[in-house]
């Protein structure tokens, strides 16, 4: 990797003050044509080192505002989630990465942390589809 | 719409320091079976009001960090987001709008605002699509 374009490519993204980027995270779809059409799996956030490690080892690093930490998604559960392309939005506060998730996304065991569908009036309706694992055997 | 239901709802969801929450919007696809699978379109900020005013109208409304004022989407291009349906992630920090855009999303004529691919190295990949609107004749 050009050390070069990756600094260039930092330097044209705009993380907060903190230094976070926001990085929404979407299933890859195999055989599809055109723009990615998979189902949206989470919302996280990275800082510079994140990203980086993100493109050298083409699985999704995030920075845990939580924990304080750099956090390699999967490093507990194994569900890692390998890099199939990534894309930024116009002003470059956002980042797209699309992704192949070993298991599921969600450490509640569902494919997608968005599980929980509302309707107008803000109650929740009932969840359509059974996790694929059980967190107490994982975490 | 019930109030009660709405209010709930708000104080279940975790905003920022802000009063803000991040929003994904995911264009909508007639006929899908299952989850979303739609193209993502953008990221974009609400506050409470903007929820509110969303659920209530079905029409995406935002909090402009950048200009400081409530917007509605469309408002001056026409290219509203119509809601089809609204999900919350495990956490309650995130939100996702599944959504029928019109015409396009991106300010910049493109129909997502993560029209722009990046290879590994944080190399720009040339642009694969044509914007759908010229930007000058609509803003």
């Amino acid at each position: 990797m050009s050390t070069n374009a990756l600094e260039a490519c930092l330097a044209d993204l705009r993380f907060t003050t903190d230094g976070l980027i926001a990085a929404i995270v979407q299933q890859h779809v195999d055989g599809q044509d055109g723009p990615p059409c998979g189902r949206v799996l989470m919302l996280a956030w990275m800082n510079r080192e994140a990203l980086g490690l993100t493109l050298s080892t083409r699985r999704m690093h995030y920075w845990s505002r939580s924990r304080g930490k750099l956090w390699l998604k999967g490093e507990t559960s194994g569900h890692f989630q390998e890099v199939v392309s990534w894309h930024r939005d116009c002003d470059g506060d956002a980042l797209l990465f699309v992704v192949r998730q070993a298991s599921a996304a969600c450490h509640t065991g569902y494919e997608s942390c968005f599980y929980q569908q509302l309707d107008f009036s803000g109650e929740a309706l009932p969840v359509g589809e059974s996790p694929r694992f059980d967190p107490a055997k994982v975490y």
